[in-house]
């Protein structure tokens, strides 16, 4: 058993087996002194994850299946590195598939992996809500990590970013700026990652008092680039347009770019733009986009960790792991053009009762 | 047996058996009236691509494997979008690894793919000679398709880029706009893409009857981001630099512009850039960047179909299939700073010999 292995190396390391873990799985936080001890240990005792991996587990297939909804996503190139690495280090090799958001191709793509006999898998799922991705999962009989999803009566587990938190920074961020009217475009309310985006906006209203006016400016249900596009557009062509956009995706944030450049507007000097997910090409834009950071790689290794862990005991009570996102600024989110932007129509701020009286 | 249940629909819908499997491919070449008639017969018989595929074929897993050198790379998201829609209308899934450009992990992808019992495999390989893929490849008995590899000894189908016509295109019309000095940077030689972008450049520089003095400015084998970027700072510090650069890929091409930014370079403007693939956020740079075009859905379409005719007979030779490359100018590209630049040192244009003297 690989346990008594790790066991075995730990003691002759002189140091706890959850060290000798962290330092074949080349965590960060490992002294040089500890890493030189461990491997030498290992080296000594011939220990290979690897090979130790394959025999192990009677009938296990040493590899895991993991469902991606589209890897035309950036995110998931991060997400998939990051398992990866940490499943190849316990031996195990994984198995994806793409679902090209397609919530058939998903249910189909759960079966075919189990029909392969995966050990185990890591989902990342297109909606919380499809009845045939249920029906395929409720025929899954090896441990289920969950990514970035809820799915009621479900117990499996997940890790999961709090989108909230870093929506709520940006627009406490833009507030300070000057902001007073910040739109948000967010995907489909059947993902929990729009939901919580929502949710890190509203968070930021209550703290700042200014809640009511900005209901008309949050778009929730945006899922293509076009109706990225549009959405912006409708946003701007309001009486009182907003002076700073949140775009919920890297994909929205395209659109929401494409939208200003029709209406020849700059980021960050006519209208400030935040994108929820950092490209390295957003850094090469001019200006370079202020994003709510992920760290995807985290995500994956976080999930393989969970996966390998309930491989070991199938009955601990289900693990549910978050993990922050932040907001960083760059030069496409500046004040708004002539100072503070009143609120809109139907805001309490006196700000907004003003301009709304300039206007009638 | 599909092909006869195709045949089948054909003779209901009184229409060739080819048009049927264009109208369930959703091929764009199909006349409404004739896709509501196919669709009709379809329905009539009760035919099912997917669900007749699965019981096709004793012992086949409907599943092909599909070894991916590294999915972070965007192309692959194209390639593997292409391949999947045409495996599905035959009703096969792909199952993807994700080798993380590590050739170790790549012959073990291929024996674990091959183990899972996938039908075929697709392959997009790191490198052309490393010793222990060709020993994993020796021990597959399914049909395989290479994609923009040569692997010498090894007969299988293979779709191509022809790398070389788009960077030809590319240098020609920076030739056109003014320069003489022009950089190229590509990847490891061991592939065939570097090693057909070098010949498109060599190409060019035969027909411009310009070939010697651009030598010096061929970088080979860059292949990381740092490289990349060390490979432009060298070339800028050359006696006589580049007017124009010519990075091999996205990566490379991202790195081209952090040295330029580094230097306070403005692309298109100081010294011009193109880009050997067409990544969505290059056209919002700013300015946006001239590319050399390839169609990576089209690629994987074409290993798709080039798979499942294989699947439907073994003994055909193997087929070779080369899809264009093209350049595509945007405003990356300008003439050079002060009218056409000279020749480098070593070149026997006459340009380059006055601007020799002028230097020594």
């Amino acid at each position: 058993l690989p346990v008594i292995k790790i066991k075995e190396v730990a003691q002759l390391a002189r140091v706890a087996p959850s060290s000798v873990s962290r330092v074949l799985n080349d965590h960060p936080d490992v002294s040089a002194e500890m890493k030189a001890r461990v491997l030498q240990a290992a080296d000594l005792l011939g220990y290979r994850p690897n090979f130790l991996a394959q025999s192990l587990r009677l009938g296990a297939t040493r590899t895991v299946g993991f469902v991606v909804r589209d890897i035309s996503i950036p995110l998931f190139a991060g997400i998939v590195k990051g398992a990866e690495q940490e499943l190849e280090n316990h031996g195990y090799s994984i198995l994806l598939t793409n679902s090209l958001q397609n919530t058939e191709l998903e249910a189909k793509h759960i079966n075919v992996l189990r029909q392969r006999q995966v050990d185990g898998l890591i989902l990342s799922l297109q909606s919380e809500v499809n009845a045939e991705t249920f029906k395929a999962l409720h025929n899954v009989d090896v441990p289920v990590v969950l990514l970035d999803r809820e799915l009621s009566g479900l117990a499996t587990d997940a890790v999961l970013f709090d989108h909230a938190s870093g929506v709520r920074e940006a627009v406490m961020a833009l507030d300070k700026l000057g902001h007073r009217r910040i739109g948000l475009l967010v995907g489909s309310p059947e993902t929990r990652s729009s939901r919580d985006r929502v949710r890190g906006f509203n968070i930021a209203c209550e703290e700042l008092r200014r809640p009511v006016g900005w209901d008309n400016m949050v778009r929730v249900g945006v899922t293509t680039p076009d109706a990225g596009a549009e959405a912006t557009l409708s946003l701007l062509d309001l009486p009182l347009p907003p002076t700073a956009l949140v775009a919920g995706d890297a994909q929205l944030g395209i659109a929401v770019l494409a939208a200003l450049r029709e209406r020849k507007l700059r980021p960050g000097r006519d209208v400030s733009v935040v994108i929820c997910d950092d490209l390295e090409l957003f850094r090469f834009l001019d200006p370079p986009m202020s994003v709510v950071f992920r760290d995807a790689e985290e995500m994956g290794a976080v999930a393989a960790r969970m996966l390998v862990k309930r491989l070991g005991d199938a009955s601990a009570p289900p693990l549910r792991e978050m993990l922050p996102t932040r907001f960083i600024e760059r030069a496409s989110t500046g004040p708004p053009v002539g100072g503070p932007s009143p609120a809109p129509a139907k805001a309490k701020h006196p700000a907004a009762a003003t301009s709304r009286k300039a206007l009638v």
